[in-house]
């Protein structure tokens, strides 16, 4: 990775982190500011200590469209204004203004194929940059497929592709810290490798029998967009599962966990909620293992991960409990057969599986307290 | 009316009415079929013990733009399948259609500009009609405005909506039953209107004062189409205030009220749930009254009309005790000065709002009992 | 089984079967009627083609709390409300009632202690009994256990216990129609059951390997009494798993599919939603099959019931479609290795999950149809 | 009020507003911290920067009832659970130990009567008190009567009482800064207030022909004790109205708004949605006015307020707008006749109407600023 960092030095955080100085001038951006994660990514960075003095700059496709009166980022989300404060504008996105403002750090809240276009020009203007889209997590070709994307420069992608960091802090935490790219992971992944990675680096898992994993996320998850299935009479009152055999997370999986497409399954299903995740995974070990043994690999892998919980058996997460937080919450049972296991694991899908885990991953890449900005 | 009761002789609901028979052959359509509101009276009708041989033909617009395999009703309403039976086909809308079916009842659930062209060349031949949209309704040119409908005849269109009936069967129970052209109520409308016609027609309200109608209804009211206010993420968790001073329901109100613009007002909100209505009203009497007295001007006017509901003050109806039903519940308690009264109204909009009505109208146009198929 | 039938001949229903007429006068009782269950079924019994002239007796303990003056099931359930008919009066529990009514079929939607006493001194009378608790679902007393039971005489209770029928019209039509007792199945147990029958009798279930069923049930199952986990801001905007390893209807499933307990596996879920069960199944096959195959084995299974739904897979089910129906609809998808199959099954926990299905028995055991009165 | 003053300084405050210094070491109590109120009063303290060094003691009567093991916060909130921090311990309230903790502020989130036998121990230990419930609230003891309170010295409490100063900080910031008991306004009552004091101060308002409150509220509101009407079955898919007439909160507006029974008509009804109010006002003015003058008439009232946000006609405030926040929104449409006006007015009953205006008013009481940890 020498030959990148030479090319993006990444002076700015480590000045920042030397000084200790809460008030800091990282000059920043979120592209796509007009979706879901998008604007609470604004409403994290608006109340972060880091940023008091250096509002991010705000970008999104949509204002194109608009009137020709200013868009405002109270326009887009009404929750954000304040009535003494100026708003901030939202612009349409164009290097020419990324430029002018000198932008070191770029959130993108953006569709997969427009991420992908995007990287390779921000990471040769020296710019950092956090993708919350599909776009770059997926380090293998085939499993990137799915996402139909296309590259002008195929070498160079791949080369960045490389480089890019899966952007799981508690399994990533130092490849990020130093990361240019960093690919900030789906919210369903999200949920099953944070409960799965130490259970299955243990070497406990009988993976010949298979993992199942039985994952329930809110509406939000689904995006802004006005659809059939996103319509309040399609999903109120509901449950559906869909993608069965198909879901896009289902590479992350397999890539940070290190198994094959046949030692684990997983469906999604959508929740008449507007946010959180609750995952409920399947699993056997290959021989009998004590509830306690469970609970000691899991606190000892999350020994220094903050915003990882871990719950005492036989209490189990809910929705509810990490709503509106950055938490990731874990919980277990253990059959009598001390076999056959029942993990739980709970996100707000717009927080830790989206906006909050990459705030988290731009605080560990400028030296910052993990959580700062997050409780 | 007599020439059009020439016109358009009912021979087939005399002849079910006095044979007596249960069985008939009524050959109906719904047009428009896919909506929320088409999609309840296809279930109604299909479970109507006056159509156990005879289903209705279904078409729909959104037909047309689907792929060359026939669309069938539970490709648009899964809830209406059938294990063992054979599909109903839904076809796109067509006069030599349903002049080859020999159609005699035509249920429009269409948008209004649709209904307002489709409603003459039905009555041309001989169609009696049912329209659920706002197209028929209103009689003064003034209040329809807000519907923006225009009449390639409009002098036929003017003489047409003369003979249109308002089908509220507790208020025009007589004018239904020789309708050709039967206007199905607003779903606000009828919950306002059937609260407040026996006190507005006792004389005994203070109109000078105003009454101020505070609505709330569910999210199907708002259609199908997904926009960006039927968004679950909008919808949920959520209440808005909208159309206040402007909503296309105010006019009913002012028509079949008898009421000045300045002696009503409506604000309708929209609840986040699936289906129903309720409408809190805020009225004053000229003089001192007793609770009991409004009780019985209540009961008296609706002593005949078993889908509407009184319950004893103080208590008050709630949407759960509508939902999924053809009742209009109404409760009202009685401020101590005797003068301040707040009525309750409760509707389920897809039923007694819309598909309901609409079937009660079509027992009344055929002599069946009216609530024949909706208990 | 000769002795008991010889005790309780069932006269009524063959009269009424033989003479085809529509309207018979079964006296029967509702033992509960203010839960959700016991409401739901005087519903659908006060709309079903054969009540239309015989009300059923309506009981309930929490009648007995109440005030001086008289309850109706209006009180309790003020959507069963009608402006003109007479309402039903709800009477405390008592043998010397249901005596003097001459009751000839008891409901009992009461707690699992209650219709274990209640039912030997019902069947003692020659009272049919459609028991909608657990109390007499299971063959295999230690399945038993959970429900914690105790028999003033157990031997007696033992063989009533033999002769019991396990309400599932799909899988037990013969011996409903002929039986005393019917313990009707538990909702969450019937979606799992229903799902599972055919595929595991078929021969093809890798049963080794082990059945998953990650099933979530609106909050409705959990019944009307308020507590903690029932309460709206619990419930609301949540997801949480419960009875991880431990909930009663295991027993059923064991029974019914004749499995052991190493063999499947159920985990039921809280959704934010009033009623509706998803059951989402996952499974192996012995060895690689044909999706038409496994559609075939589904569709002849249920060639003959009607309250089943197969749906074309990739299609699958979801709760707004059977949401205030009967039906139970399955869906179903296969792995591209032809041998992991993901099974989901949907119905309504009031309905097909306890009152539909009741009435549904009821039908079986007086010969009519098997739908009557439920679509 | 010069007795009071010299009997409980406080010097506390002044100390650490004229240092400047972030970091302060009030030594504050949470007395009923198990409900909803309590819950978020105790998430919003450990999170606000004051706080970072001097966590509050939690007191809960609920506590005395749990097992014999140490109740914590996370106990009792699982969202507040941290998984590296010691957690909170939550113990029976006992004045010992309070005075063992040299407590200078106590939050009551407690019933009304527990609050208006506390207040006057509180008070005479020189322990200033914010208190949530409505004991404190009503200067005229004939309002106050709802409440059915009793006080064992009913002169000192009435000498309390006129001390009490009503935590509006919009309307009485001075007096709050300097109060040694701050009565924490209804939720639905400052929803009303902050939308209807500029423009009844303004004169502008018909009083004659007075003012309706159409308010609208999620069921946070309802409070934590499981009942039948916070069950989810009886609250979700619903609206009901209630306390039609006589709603505990209507005291406040007369006495905030200084206006007589026969102005103002104020009803609630439960929305199907945790958190949130919407209040839909409705008022005359006495002569025609501008929409521009309204607007300025409540820019100006809130020019120094940061916590209300006015929306700019015609849009108006919906609860996602305030849901989590610490903001009231307002806004208003003006009829055409420039005479008939709908306010709306919104914000969440756990935060500016309850937890968050408390903290609010602890800034002001310690002169901090008036937002710090609301944001």
């Amino acid at each position: 990775m020498t030959s990148l960092a030479n090319t993006y030095p990444s002076q700015v955080d480590h000045a920042a982190h030397s000084s200790g100085a809460l008030r800091i001038s990282l000059r920043s951006a979120i592209i796509g500011v007009s979706g879901y994660a998008g604007g609470e990514l604004a409403r994290l960075l608006l109340r972060h200590p880091r940023f008091s003095e250096s509002v991010p700059h705000f970008f999104s496709r949509s204002v194109e469209k608009q009137s020709e009166h200013e868009v405002t980022l109270s326009d887009l989300h009404p929750n954000l204004s304040a009535n003494e404060q100026p708003d901030h504008a939202v612009l349409p996105f164009d290097w020419q203004r990324i430029d002018d403002a000198g932008i070191e750090l770029m959130f993108l809240a953006t569709p997969h194929e427009q991420s992908r276009n995007l990287v390779p020009d921000a990471l040769a203007r020296g710019i950092r940059v956090i993708d919350l889209s599909g776009a770059w997590r997926l380090k293998d070709a085939a499993n990137r497929t799915v996402y139909r994307l296309t590259d002008s420069d195929p070498q160079r992608a791949a080369e960045l592709q490389t480089h890019a960091v899966y952007g799981s802090p508690e399994l990533h935490r130092q490849e990020i810290a130093e990361a240019q790219l960093v690919a900030n992971p789906g919210c369903y992944a999200t949920s099953i490798i944070l409960a799965l990675a130490p259970l299955v680096r243990s070497g406990l898992v009988d993976l010949q029998r298979g993992v199942i994993c039985d994952s329930k996320s809110g509406v939000s998850g689904a995006g802004k967009a006005p659809t059939s299935k996103t319509h309040f009479m399609y999903a109120a009152d509901n449950l559906s599962a869909y993608s069965v055999f198909g879901h896009r997370h289902t590479g992350e999986l397999l890539e940070q966990l290190n198994l094959r497409s046949d030692q684990i399954q997983f469906t999604p299903h959508l929740l008449p909620i507007p946010r959180g995740i609750l995952s409920t995974i399947y699993l056997r070990f290959i021989e009998r293992v004590e509830s306690s043994t469970i609970e000691s690999i899991l606190r000892e892998f999350y020994r220094e991960s903050p915003m990882v919980r871990i719950r005492k058996s036989p209490q189990l997460p809910q929705i509810q409990h990490i709503a509106g937080t950055n938490y990731c919450d874990i919980g277990f049972e253990l059959g009598k057969d001390g076999r056959t296991l029942v993990l739980v694991s709970c996100l707000d899908n717009l927080l830790k599986g989206a906006a909050g885990q990459a705030v988290q991953n731009m605080n560990l890449m400028y030296g910052w307290d993990e959580t700062e900005g997050l409780l």
